[in-house]
């Protein structure tokens, strides 16, 4: 299947106390959604309008609120600290993030991205009368491999791990690979349509084979016990 | 920009010394690509021509196996090995993969994907007068995060790694993050137009603003003398 993607423009500068759904219905609706789209947010705009954000004038108030952002480091090297947040992500400084805020100010994660997903999905679904799922995103480190990619860290009416389990591959041979993390690979698609200097915020995924479904953004976080690299 | 992604249908089981470049041609054609278009394709078929596949009828063969492709071992427990691959990729069983191929063989990743990905784009370009970019795709796992997202291994006139040094949010503010792994994003993405099950090898990525050039697929691997996490 042909996918599309496209990016949302005219999201305005969003500010605490914002309804951003109400914006959103307002940007989207000139796109005409469709049933089984997937509308990815980068978690700034979510952040910003559910006021999770922070004064941080100095490198100190920068670091205490990191400190204050995680629940525990996986590793620090100098300025750097990889550090797992309240909502268990394995993130660069605790998701706490400088850039497009204005002032003083950093923006945190959303306090639970999964229900600020939901709330958006069902505002759309009412006010648009489209059943679109919704991926909030966020820009992450890997280990091993450089450069920043976006992940989901919020979701809502897309299963987010795509399970192949019992699949056969084009020989009848069972699929050795059966999780795919498709709401992480849709928010990286989502990424290529955005940018990360344009300003442009959201973007429409159309034509993913997705498992539609509730889905906890946590299903995409190894257990830490089964997990080497913590 | 929209981004379109185009599955790439047609193209046969793939068997050592196939002419891929020549398959790729034929199966591409019908699509009209255009310049600055991305073919991606699966590393799978590239091994597979190239002859880049192994013997494997017990647990045992394939174990060898993976020790022989493996450069230094990052991570053991039980049947599960990070390795490291002699390209430098740090990934599940060296990358040795079991599904996609008939009999008691497995797959290996190609001696080089940089050149392999060179060689199609020179092919393409000579045979479709046209100028894409080209990437081959691996199915890696990730630390922290469940499931499978595709990356690249292997690329030709993209810089997989977009700097984004110097350039200013919406505020003015210069970007803490620089450096997008967009070749990376756009593997990711291909994979949603793909599947794993479906036998489709390859998508064509169209509206993705990259940056041309010769890049190497190296670029996306951490340095180990700075990785935290080996």
């Amino acid at each position: 299947m042909v996918v599309e993607i496209f990016p949302v423009p005219g999201l305005p500068d969003i500010e605490p106390g914002d309804d951003l759904t109400a914006l959103l219905v307002e940007v989207l609706a000139p796109l005409h959604p469709r049933d089984g789209d997937i509308l990815v947010v980068t978690h700034k705009v979510v952040s910003k309008a559910e006021g999770a954000i922070a004064p941080a004038a100095t490198d100190e108030d920068y670091r205490n609120l990191v400190a204050s952002e995680a629940t525990s480091i996986v590793r620090r090297r100098g300025d750097m600290v990889i550090a797992v947040t309240r909502h268990g992500f394995v993130c660069a400084n605790a998701g706490v993030d400088r850039s497009n805020v204005t002032g003083d100010r950093v923006v945190l994660l959303p306090r639970d991205p999964d229900r600020s997903a939901h709330r958006i999905r069902t505002r759309l679904q009412r006010d648009l009368g489209v059943d679109l799922a919704v991926v909030i995103s966020d820009t992450f480190g890997r280990a091993w491999r450089t450069g920043v990619v976006d992940v989901a860290i919020g979701i809502s009416g897309i299963r987010p791990i795509l399970d192949l389990k019992g699949t056969t591959d084009m020989h009848g041979r069972l699929l050795e690979v059966t999780e795919v993390a498709i709401a992480d690979e849709v928010a990286a698609a989502a990424e290529l349509a955005m940018g990360k200097a344009t300003g442009i915020a959201a973007a429409l995924v159309r034509g993913v084979a997705f498992e539609p479904g509730i889905g906890r953004a946590s299903e995409l976080v190894r257990n830490p016990n089964e997990d080497m690299f913590r």
